[in-house]
């Protein structure tokens, strides 16, 4: 029996997840999985779901068409000349598929309602016998979520506005039988009522802020230091990015999400270590990043030393691979009947919940054992 | 009863010994352990020989007494300012244990016999329970070795030159009892006659040639682009050193034994790639070492990036503590009676003997399980 | 009255060459003239020829057409999304100005003829009122030329085979009454008999070896050092090129002419200083150059610093709008009658003919000077 | 005659000037002026004060001895190993003319005169020709001075606090007969009526903010693209340093002082550019400062490009030579009696008064004509 797996994208025509629509389609066209981890073979007796059997839909607050948006990112050179006249039709339905983020003027409790009727939608009409839903919307600003457990966080919702956008989506996703990834540093399921939920519905949840440029490097380059017992003194980082992404953290309130969570990482895999990191905004920069990273420590008796690292990359390409890589191990989570946090997939997060392994090596390592643990 | 450990090193004034005498001394005076990896919790109670119970002694082709060196090393910033002054004793008894290289006229088997009673010599003298040996002699051009094993050796040796300076030394450790570990690309233990030869005499052997600098962040970085299924198409680097190393390797046939070890890690971790590997000899470079690495991989869909690195170190301050790990980890094997080649101390060098594991968070892992597995 | 410039281009189907085409025709078509040095104020009221009267034809040994070089360039990030199907006409123009090199078996005075014929007949069809001939050929190994004036020259040319290819382009371009720029490093106008050959017909000539990457950039730097009195210990570079030109300095004769070009600027600017200039083929690079350059210097007291720059451009992009200012600029001089060498080009060139001023600055300054002298 | 000419350090006990004093001393000793420039050969015949001519002294808030501070940079690898034992002497001499910041409780008139009286003193104990006071103390935060001319000031001076210290320091030197300098960004001379105060006094004065670091290398850089024709889209740069001056600019007041002076120079060379300047305190570095600036530009067609370096340099020792060459130059402009500001020092500053020529190589030639034009 076929079975087909729903990817349902918060912020489903933004740039990360256009790359991920258009580079699926583009893989089914016959171009190699670069960046897919999944199709690596120590996943291939997993059992994941095919990589032709994802089909997409989500939400999103603007209505541009997916083509216009792949249109954009070949001229940016994201995405290969002549993608968007191979794929013109897998893009027209997966635009079918995406819906507008409903009107909070009805109340919280209905925009969940709402949302996880749209999510309901998607998963009979397409006859899918799994739903993921992953947040890729913009970076939101650090929301204080009042409320205690879902019982609290039910009364409230239907009175008055206690949970950002983000917690919405994921509430969405649950009441709609999903598994939810956040791929941001968002609020969505940090509040406990919100994890909670997710539970009571018997359902997983991962997360947070994928790592996909300077906090991967750091992620591998840090345990370097560790294992080789040198006192690193300073580390010190500027990441320079344009596009939607870039923009959205020049809002001072949503850059603080985004460094929170890039910082955790360093400091426990090397302790209290000085230096600051700068996220600019460089428009001109596009959809690309640089970022560069100064690291002062001492060799034996002290003698000062630095590495230094200038990471160049497309921060939609390198996000995209990895949205797919999620919902195929988040689906399986599913059939396993994982209930709760995936501490499993830490892999992909600068900031992964309920747990505390940042070693690259150590999280690939780890999420191989589980994939192989049934 | 107390246990002392002989290291007997081979190129005993040089930049790298001096740094590690200088260094024990040092370290007994209260400096802080950095780059003393058997100093991590990991190793706490692994019972290896306290630092503070290592006797120095080698061979050299040179006299030039330590403190020279020494003086030399803190005017090069290698060494802290003071040093000298507050450790002339400790250098003056390692003075007294550094024998001449013995004359090579009298024959290959005489050159052995007469090291080996050097390294007896100094056993008995100091009282120490066992001796490990390690190279830090100059780079060797490569050696083309003609004999078989260790029968058909024992009578070439008598009779002809049948084997370069680092693999006499090898022989004459033995001959003396002692463990040997390689710290360079010299041939030493390389031929399987000499290999046989250890394992004849019930010893153990390491190597070869030790990663402190571009190799080393190879090492933690090429698992990177393995873990996240980014195709690396090249790898590119230079490496700009001054000092004493950097005039060996500007001999090419002594460089030719460098870039092979070089390489071998990153075929193995990533496949075949292309780029060059470039070690320019720059005087005014001092004892300081350093590499530029370009890395041009692809992501999704093949869109290119890069990472590049630089790498600004003193080879002699990053390889003296590996050389008391070395020794410490040596007569730990030593004395759990472990013969023939020691795979277990891949995490040390770009060329691991018998193992062809080069991710250096699981040689880690591997090192640490080895300690604790008795 | 009307004045059209005829450019002439030696490797006329190559990326360069394709790229100055193609650009001119872009900017013809309203793209801003971005690099183009003769469109800044500073030269606005100098009559140079306008940039929309410019005819383009040359010499190619290859037929491939125009259209599909752009193509390629614009798969390869070099040109922009869509400028193919804007300027398909006046690549189509270009095409029928392109001819195939002659045989050399008639022997190199024919080929000489032959080629002259061609630069005349395009002078002809195109109403042309100057033609400056332009090698933007590969790059050539050196060539050990015998002859000592024009007159045996002329002789030796019948007899047997005497110059390279580069220097029976300058002959033809001469013989035709044409400008001759060299912007490679290759032999062409080194020879003192080809200089005369310039010199008895009364035509400029200028070059050599453009530069567009490193050396720019060296050229820039290097007068700090002087200026502030720093002394440079060494200079190091590393150069990864893919596309043609790496594969043509792949071999080793050819880098060396290039080698040559690069390192003098160095000399003249800064003295004896160490260190090696690496030129490395790397295939996956594409149209892309990446130089890596580490200095050496030291300040007060010896202290020792560093200053290390990495620099990524596309070489053609770089290089076409200079070729639209060599054109541009050997026109004047033709229309000034100057003879002989042009050293007030010396800006745009690595190895500036007859000039040993290398400050990039003081060679612009000079280069107004000279645009404003008469 | 001989003819001593006087330097009047504010600030004489912080790193810049404990360098150049330790260095003068270091240079009569026979090390060679590396970084010097009044030494390079264009300056040899411009009769300008010997260096073993100088005599320091100074004003400091705090009493250190210069030994101490000279032992401290000597641990620090700023100053060579041995100088301090080299130089006892010289230092000694140096701190009997150096007299604590007179207590301002007095009120501000009183301050001026006491200043101004050490300096008197100063040049009568020591039988100098000319003093010439240098601001190399801490950067202040910017202040707002709201007098409009010296008549104004002189009354105000009298009653209340409206100038910070560096300014009256600056009255200090005029009222003292003395050329002034300003080495760093503070205030000092930025005030009209401080301005007019030295010209009535018809004396010279200079600055501002010593370019030694990314804006040196800004100022060489920038018109590379101007005189290419390659427009720059973003220029980002990021500052680490520790030592004292990391200290001042953590205070996020002081920092903005430095970057309005290090942002007029891009803005001036270039026009409007996106990117932001980072100034990180970054204790471990010690007296080191490491920027890294990105520049992101276009070429040909739009076609994006990038130019990134890394400086890594010690402050001090790049400002010492530099406070020499001013003490010189400045001595020259008392000599010839010019009066009012020297826009020809625009050289050495990031913010050179009275002057919008930014171009390095222009303002040396500016600088070696002013030199000869007497």
């Amino acid at each position: 029996m076929r079975r087909r797996v729903g990817v349902w994208l918060f912020g489903a025509r933004g740039s990360v997840a256009t790359t991920t629509i258009a580079g699926a389609a583009a893989l089914n066209h016959g171009s190699p999985p670069a960046g897919v981890v999944t199709e690596l073979p120590a996943f291939a007796s997993a059992g994941l779901v095919p990589l032709d059997q994802l089909v997409f839909g989500g939400h999103d607050v603007v209505g541009t068409p997916l083509l216009k948006q792949v249109e954009r990112l070949v001229a940016g050179g994201v995405l290969p000349v002549g993608l968007d006249a191979l794929i013109t039709a897998e893009l027209a339905e997966a635009d079918r598929n995406i819906k507008v983020v409903p009107d909070s003027a009805a109340g919280q409790d209905a925009v969940v309602r709402r949302m996880a009727e749209d999510i309901g939608a998607f998963r009979l009409r397409n006859d899918l016998s799994h739903v993921v839903a992953i947040n890729v919307a913009s970076t939101e600003a650090p929301y204080d979520v009042q409320v205690a457990g879902p019982a609290e966080l039910r009364t409230a919702l239907g009175e008055r506005e206690v949970l950002p956008a983000s917690s919405l989506g994921a509430l969405a996703a649950f009441e709609a039988g999903a598994a939810y990834v956040d791929f941001t540093p968002s609020t969505s399921i940090r509040p406990v009522a919100v994890r909670e939920w997710a539970i009571e519905k018997g359902l997983p949840y991962g997360g947070q802020d994928a790592k996909t440029g300077e906090t991967l490097v750091k992620s591998i380059l840090a345990p370097m230091f560790a294992a080789r017992a040198l006192p690193v003194h300073a580390w010190s980082g500027t990441n320079l990015l344009g596009g939607g992404d870039g923009a959205t953290l020049a809002d001072p309130r949503a850059a603080e999400s985004k460094s929170i969570s890039k910082e955790r990482a360093l400091a426990e895999l090397l302790g209290d270590v000085a230096g600051d990191v700068h996220i600019d905004y460089v428009d001109p920069m596009g959809e690309w990043k640089t970022a560069w990273d100064h690291v002062l420590f001492s060799g034996f008796l002290g003698v000062r030393m630095t590495l230094q690292f200038t990471w160049q990359g497309c921060d939609s390409a390198l996000a995209a691979p990895l949205v797919l890589d999620l919902a195929r191990l988040s689906a399986l989570a599913l059939e396993r009947g994982h209930v709760g946090a995936m501490p499993f997939l830490g892999f992909y997060f600068k900031d992964p919940i309920e747990s505390t392994e940042h070693s690259l090596v150590r999280q690939y390592d780890e999420l191989v054992r589980w994939v192989h643990s049934c």
